[in-house]
């Protein structure tokens, strides 16, 4: 656990503002992680996603436990070396892939078989294995191995997949010996009991952080929002809290206000990859026709490079003409905004402001895009 | 014709170095223009162009007729502003792209009259029509309409084709009265008799350069050599020479030492998003499982994004999982390399060393890559 910490700098309500360091420097919280798959954030050189402002990305042990492998990664220096990225980095532990992207899984007490989608070789992940493999890859924060579950799931299926979760963290804690992070994920599906009794089973393991898990998979915001009111509390102070795969804007201002630290989510990237932009106006769909005349930035106070140096009818020109351009400059705008959401959100924190702050961010995610010239 | 100029600085043999003015911007030559075919260097942001050393790229005018047309971007204040580059632009006439993509064409000797590939949609292009096209887009440097043919053509047929694009090279030239210059297209298939006259038709109607089109379309080195060895004395002294959609990088270099003085190719460009990398010592196929596990940069030399940062493994890793930044990062370092090729000669033309230099350039190449580790 040497080289990973956790301060508190400040309070609003439940709101939190703090500061994790890393064996590859420090990340202010609240902090969003751009999604970097398959150890690149799609579309995007390291250098232009650290210029977004990201002091952390997220990559995913699943894709590269298959594609090219945790040993090769770690015959080539780690995966700070393999991808160019000289900042923080948080793996995940590959429980939720497995779920959504392998073929023929098998789940046991000991662990998951299931085959790659790339090529239906057999792969076999336990708790032991996901912190190895993360080691390989060089993690500054590994995630303990979790089962999601299905949803919706009945109470029982969500109490099943939650304790096999919680006994899964303990074991993962038992093999961690490395520098940097291991933090445990709380399960439960939408059933706050449960989501209250693994929180507290992993408080007693005594993780460096804590993640929810297995939410944003459908619940809906307002359910998420009920397990976080009943989940967080529960957690420790004096450790991060990292809601995993969120999510919309509107999501992560409502989470931040319930004491949440960290976000993940391939929003940004993704819709950057599909015409969709976003916008303190909320989201704004390049492809429109409405867009091809006009001469105006997608968001005339954004500095991206985007907004700086071209105009929406350029954008949805590129989108029209399924130009790799187009997914470059959407993909780096939209991140620019992820990371412009959560600074605004800290610095309201600072200010003991967040509330009016937040309102009027929502408000104005509400009103919708400017209308065409 | 104002705002246009080439000065000849140095000689080396048949070779030139050279300098033209346009109203964006000098160009020193000789020069390799990079293909931004429908307003974007594909892959590339209009920075990341310039910074490899361009100082002129070129972009289609059938693609940007059809899509987003030419009467829009000019709404928008034009071609440079529209895809943010600064710099010189040249215009293709549109002849060779209506030959090759088009649907349902038909020639007479007012024109071509073909349908979209985008939309099916009928245009007619006439070299008035081109010509007020590319002055709509503001090219700093615009092509008359041509009919490159077929290929391989009879004499015959290659004889009618050159004529008709000499007559309608006299009508471009009546029709042209912008900033900028207007090039000459000589066709003539592979009969040097008949490029000749083309040079010596276009030479009499006067224009501020002249390009030399219908070639590399498979007629092979030692052709399309043969035709430059009897066209290039025909023409001007004092004006640039322009071989159009050439090449590989022995084709540049040999070219240049028959007195060419620009080039344009997709080469780099379009292999950058098929795994191929130029070099130094001639082309590397990042698909290859040699590079797997290769910590090494793809050219110890170059000084683009993948070289400074990345090695060979990661390149290929992206290869394979078919990440854009695959294609990002070997676009721009195939682009540095053609930079730095044309700057290579430049700098032995200035030296009187072309020979020696293109002979231990052409040797390299043919060595081929290093060997894997």
């Amino acid at each position: 656990m040497s080289g990973f910490g956790f301060a508190l700098l400040a309070r609003d309500g439940a709101a939190r503002r703090g500061r994790m360091t890393t064996p590859h420097g420090t990340v202010e919280t609240p902090a969003f992680m751009p999604v970097g798959t398959a150890a690149t954030v799609k579309a995007m050189r390291p250098a232009d996603v650290a210029a977004t402002g990201a002091e952390i990305v997220l990559a995913n042990t699943y894709h590269l436990m298959l594609r090219p492998g945790a040993g090769r990664i770690a015959a080539l220096g780690g995966l700070h070396r393999f991808m160019g990225w000289s900042r923080a980095i948080l793996t995940d532990s590959g429980g939720y892939q497995v779920m959504s992207l392998a073929k023929l899984r098998a789940i046991s007490e000991d662990g998951v078989t299931f085959r790659s989608h790339l090529d239906g070789s057999e792969h076999h992940l336990t708790p032991e294995r996901a912190v190895e493999i993360q080691a390989l890859l060089g993690a500054d924060i590994a995630m303990a191995l979790d089962e999601c579950g299905a949803f919706p799931a009945s109470e029982d299926e969500a109490r099943r997949a939650m304790e096999l979760s919680a006994r899964w963290a303990e074991r993962a804690k038992a093999a961690f010996r490395c520098e940097g992070a291991l933090f445990g994920i709380a399960q439960g599906g939408i059933f706050p009991a449960l989501r209250q009794e693994a929180a507290a089973r992993l408080r007693e393991i005594g993780f460096d952080g804590y993640a929810v898990g297995g939410l944003a998979v459908g619940e809906g915001q307002e359910r998420m929002f009920a397990v976080l009111d009943a989940t967080v509390p529960v957690l420790p102070e004096a450790a991060p809290r990292y809601l995993m795969g969120v999510g919309k804007p509107a999501d992560i201002i409502g989470a931040v206000m319930r004491g949440i630290d960290m976000f993940d989510c391939v929003l940004p990237t993704r819709s950057g990859r599909t015409a969709q932009a976003f916008s303190r106006r909320g989201t704004i769909n390049l492809r429109n026709a409405r867009h091809a005349g006009d001469p105006r930035p997608l968001d005339e106070a954004c500095r991206c490079t985007a907004c700086r140096n071209h105009s929406r009818a350029y954008l949805h020109h590129l989108v029209r003409a399924d130009e790799i351009l187009g997914a470059m400059l959407l993909t780096e705008h939209n991140l620019r905004y992820y990371q412009e959401l959560v600074a605004g959100l800290r610095a309201a924190i600072e200010r003991g402001a967040l509330e009016d702050h937040a309102g009027a961010a929502l408000t104005l995610i509400e009103a919708g895009d400017i209308p065409p010239l």
